[in-house]
């Protein structure tokens, strides 16, 4: 049996290889910048970001369940508990925490204090409605579409707009029956 | 007196904060996407590349000599070591060996046999021409500006163009007065 989601992203951490912070840090800045450049419109470059989030997560996910040893979680609590603690050590190197669940506990808040994405960054008065790190919410709304959750995830605070942190809103819309690429065959 | 360049990777890359490389490898790989749909033209999206890599490269010089120690190399050829052992090392996690020098000590080859940012890569038929790790080219001609060096940087051996190794040849052009932004006050 696959053993169970483990509760800290420690073990994991040890395991990936990993590149500079800052590297890619400017890469991603490089990215958001041509964006910007070629799109014109802000809320257009938001939606590229989401889009192109969500292409990383739907193969991210792959790494992450490999190297791991996360199999199902027993809900969305939990999974928003590993996604927090084990998801965004393994990729960014920070922990988010979980919060603000609701009554029916479908949609809880990350919220992060450190994102290794905005170091060095300061959006211009021209980039006001900019969601700058909004490849987060795509890779995460893709990622769990693999693992077979439909959500919909918003930014409701971020530091580059002033707010004391990050946070974003991660809503369940349905689960879909698990088809691909995760049968439990065991 | 700042300490000589160190001659491995290894005391600096405790230092320096990470990431996940498989997140780097696939965000870099939605950047070439992006290019090649906005320009079109390959040769458009090399010089891209090339251009963000050096906007990246004179920033990611100061993180450099900040954290590792390195101050002043004696030549050009210590500046190639330090390049392919320390920088490659720090910044994406493996080395480079330095070959094929040029008899009046100018010109090298950095040969890389791993290359982080092209796992998971093919080239489809119509980018033949692309230089798919441009950015590389750029970010060693940026830095080495920084420290006063004027460099040529062209990819001469390239995996996935059918080569055996990657190898980048460093031509040095000219040396020009240190001014920004390291005087050596000591």
């Amino acid at each position: 049996m696959a053993p169970l989601a483990p509760r800290s992203g420690d073990p994991i951490v040890a395991n990936v290889e990993r590149v500079n912070a800052e590297l890619f840090t400017l890469t991603y800045g490089a990215i958001v910048r041509q964006l910007l450049t070629d799109l014109e419109e802000v809320e257009e470059v938001n939606k590229q970001l989401d889009q192109m989030g969500y292409n990383i997560g739907i193969r991210l996910i792959d790494e992450f369940l490999a190297k791991s040893g996360v199999s199902s979680c027993v809900d969305f609590k939990e999974t928003a508990e590993v996604i927090a603690k084990v998801g965004f050590k393994t990729f960014l190197g920070v922990t988010a925490s979980v919060t603000n669940w609701d009554a029916d506990g479908t949609s809880c808040s990350l919220v992060l204090e450190e994102n290794p994405l905005v170091d060095f960054v300061e959006l211009p008065d021209t980039c006001q409605g900019l969601y700058y790190c909004n490849i987060l919410s795509g890779v995460i709304r893709g990622a769990l579409e693999i693992v077979s959750m439909k959500t919909e995830v918003t930014w409701v605070r971020d530091m580059l707009r002033g707010d004391d942190a990050y946070e974003l809103r991660v809503k369940l819309l349905k689960q879909v029956p698990e088809e691909y690429p995760y049968k439990n065959d065991e």
